[in-house]
């Protein structure tokens, strides 16, 4: 089968190698789609070798058909659409028997996230992909193709809405800011599981415009006036809660000039913008009581959820199609901005 | 009456005053004692004069007796033993109807806390003073006099505490830096509530053996091997929550190395230090999905917990007494680090 | 001015009485409507005279607008459009500082609900009512007519739904049995505020038409096979949460035969069907731990958030109008089912 | 090595079986005991031979130390001392995921309990056991003698006490019907997690004197007189969470009469009582709002909290050893009420 394997800083190759053999808890999937994500070009960018990716597949981001099963898979059969987990949780720590297991503490640590597939174990950029069962999940009827984005970009979102539910009441405020691949996900999951009033926020006058489609009930270029609108929207009290889907030093300023005293802070675009956090009283940066998060991933629960809102007809990702052995021109694209939606590689 | 004024930056007067009216939905309570704060001395060095405050009496907490009561007032009697609240909220705001009445929308604003008694409305340190009904708490059999400084020294770890809850699970592990005026009270909250294995940690032995007599699982200097020490203690994954009851820049240097990934830090200690809050993968400052914030006060449902655990020998308070009329003896001591415990002073 | 009195079993009584003075903290309502709800007939069909009702006006659902407001009241303006609250509390116990204020420990018992008005405060079936400024909420450009019963019909399912929330999860399933006047307002509510999958089941068609109108994803006949077809489309499981907004005996019974291990059951229609609770692991009525719970009215959060759903176009009340002088036929009517949608008397 | 089967209605028979093998993801733990509880004399009384059970062996309440591992087992080392998980759940259902294993939707159903052991697969009355390495924790250096119970006696007061926790804050009143085995187990849970004044009520003199031992705050006979006297402590208005380890008739009535308007009531204790459950206002049976639920086992992180709380020191079992071979003795002394404490059988 095919495979597109990590050889180094900016090297990718489209190798042949044997179809993988599976455990007896494992499952062999025939991949459908495999997303092409931010993150790898971030990996790809790293200017040293990464001595744990070196030869192996890429592809966070996967989704396809069961192929066959182990000995002691139980509950899935040739044929059934999955979707590959983003997250590779031990499954029986502290953290993972909580729910979780982002969180994982067996394997993840404090410097690195937990293990994620394409990340150091072989990914879904390939024919096949030998996945443990309990890393699958059923999708029904919905395409593999198109469901392959919803293991990140759409649990990433998710994640960062529920740990900040108690603030989504109806009667509260919501601004979205940045209504790109993640962005439109969020405002997605936002409209169909909370009344909030949202407020959607960019500087391309075409995403506004999705985001009104989405069911946004303000939007705003992301200008200088932008802050002090959203001030009026909320009789100066500032928003309940603010997602950053973007993470740049402009939208992390405007989101913290934004956000109320006591309201929750998400950053889930990670584009590596910064504030100075300080533990005093003064409001220059930010209001007092403000609930600061940076989203990473999500857990199974949060996937589970993603999973039924697709299956509702309430999460549509744009996808842009390539062939695997077009990996390259994909990654092209991408690094150059040419790629609406998420771009899908089809084996 | 006696009452100590706001008289311009670093002034402070005793001053012969009327004792005040009251109007039907206002009690006149006979101060027992009022808590002098830091926060008073962080006022008083303000170099420009606070207009809101010149010629207004001081006190942010206080406790005392139910002098008499306005006509509308009920469930209070002469003689009743009565904490004051910290937060005047407006009781009516969408914050306050959802039990959130520290962030009141009415009484507050995104660049100011919300009205605070001594702060704005004349205050505690007097022999009288004028209290809506709903901003006072009967304190049962216990001592005015040593209640005062559960109003703030009380609320505000308890507060921080409360918005924790969930990271506070038997299994989980809690660090305590400072065991000072506020940091004991949240060790002692923390004791009575929660079964979280407790390491406190300070520079100052004394307070470590006042921690290990709290009860504190592990005690820990606040040296260069503090934050290894936690992590070797956690499996080298952090604490699921660490309480910073200073929030000087080496305290804050050192919650930010020893948390968990999407554990939870709290700075309640407000000493003005700071890190860069990042929005990005990277953990050189912070591990991915830590949950932050920095407290200020709490609600009406964060007091009565605390009237409670005091009522029941929980939560003790150690006082330094001082006569009213030697305010400005109690301020030089409270600069010099003379005061061991909190300064309370006495009509 | 008129008012509706009740003047003993079966009897009301429109009479001319003074307009009410206000005090300092009060509020005078121009009514601009009153709801008529099954309870002010159950009410009505006590037979022994209710001596805390005799010569009080009716009317516990009103809304109107600010006529004068009293000495001490700040936030509110002449022909400001507001919604009275259902329920009185005390705004200061440890129930009401907790937001449960529907829990009120000093305006209700054990035995008797918290103060409502209408049922011994005189209530909103007049020209005018004088109210505490706190028992009132704005409703900005909301018609006060529509909106009365928002303060009963509304709150009621709202608190339901939110104590019931956690298991209302993307990928839920919710089951609404009755979609009458208070049914269709709790279809509204879980349609807008979650993404769970709601059965609805009706025996009359109409309302079932309604039902699929409002939203719900499947709707089913309450006829002897609904709750096997419930169960077929959970599994055989049954559904995570659901509502039965009847509560007489076949509804209760259908309720305890589809909702699911450890889901939640809520009872809103109070129609006075039971079932045998059995402290055991049989699974004979229930099966195991399964979350019961019957509501009465809600808290002053959740009449925020009913406002805040109805002021986005999101929850719409049918009503039937009624002048207040044919306060007897809109009794006659009720009783003898002749009212679609609510019944509001107008001044 | 030796078993202890069930051989059809009140029958138990010592036989020599072979150690069983294990998989590669099992682990063979040798037992170090095995809690003999009410359960299985309750499934020992079922008059009709349980075709499921028949020659399988007893025992669900498993501690011991790791014989073997199979080859795909990571975490677990020859020797480590381990209790055996009460609930046998799939891990990757909805319920299983969002960390409610014990409603696990695969290996449950509405009309039977989840998988486990000794009630179906294999259980702990023998000399070694296979478990699959996920149903499995460690319980470093605790006596796996004592830790036995915590499987089932530990983890359903756990799950009960955490299902009430927002019931359970400072100022909060609880109620402990009934001391005995899961009852003193629940008292310790109250007692080290929360502060909440807890009263615990019993008949018997000796359980009393238990209870006020392990921190109870008020100790009540439970006469004629108890219900009067909890309410005379809860200014009439009940306790906030009541708590019934027993079940029978007269506890269950106890505990309706005590509860809270919107307070929590928990049946632990599966004797059998019963209520009448209406769905009306009426106050004669229970107050209004009343949230009750059944409790049975609960989940991993309940586990993990008990074992927690036990490596603390603060959660103690009585325990009367038998050796395994004297398993009919032990099923006679429970019978008829000669067992002080957790009858635990040891190879």
């Amino acid at each position: 089968m095919n495979a597109v394997k990590y050889m180094g800083p900016g090297a990718v190759q489209l190798q042949e190698v044997a179809v993988p053999e599976i455990g007896p808890d494992e499952v062999l999937v025939k991949i459908a789609g495999a997303g092409l994500c931010r993150s790898d070009l971030h990996v790809l960018h790293i200017p040293e070798e990464l001595p744990f990716l070196l030869g192996k597949t890429l592809g966070h981001e996967g989704a396809g058909w069961v192929e066959s099963v182990g000995s002691d898979v139980t509950g899935l059969e040739e044929g059934d659409a999955v979707l590959v987990s983003l997250i590779w949780a031990c499954g029986h720590c502290r953290a993972c028997v909580e729910g979780r297991d982002n969180a994982c503490e067996v394997n993840g640590s404090r410097t690195t996230i937990p293990t994620v597939p394409g990340l150091g174990p072989d990914g879904a950029m390939a024919d096949f992909m030998a996945v443990k069962a309990r890393h699958l999940d059923k999708i029904g009827d919905l395409d593999p193709v198109a469901a392959a984005p919803l293991a990140d970009a759409g649990i990433t979102p998710m994640h960062a809405i529920n740990s900040a539910r108690s603030h989504l009441t109806p009667g509260s405020t919501v601004v979205v800011i940045g209504v790109g691949g993640i962005g439109h996900m969020g405002l997605q999951i936002l409209k169909a599981t909370t009344d909030a009033r949202i407020i959607a926020i960019d500087n391309d006058e075409t995403k506004l415009e999705l985001a009104r489609g989405l069911g946004a009930d303000v939007v705003l270029r992301s200008d200088s006036e932008a802050s002090q609108k959203v001030l009026e929207a909320t009789n100066g009290y500032g928003a309940d809660a603010v997602f950053d889907f973007v993470g740049v030093q402009p939208t992390v300023q405007l989101a913290t000039k934004i956000v109320a005293p006591e309201g929750a802070l998400r950053f889930v675009g990670l584009g590596g913008g910064t504030f100075a956090y300080a533990a005093d009283l003064s409001t220059d940066v930010l209001p007092w009581g403000v609930n600061v998060q940076s989203s990473f991933g999500g857990t199974r629960a949060d996937q589970l959820q993603v999973i039924a809102l697709a299956q509702q007809g309430k999460l549509h990702v744009e996808t842009a199609i390539y062939p695997l052995a077009d990996i390259q021109k994909a990654i092209d694209d991408l690094e150059g901005g040419h790629v609406t939606g998420r771009a899908i590689l089809v084996p």
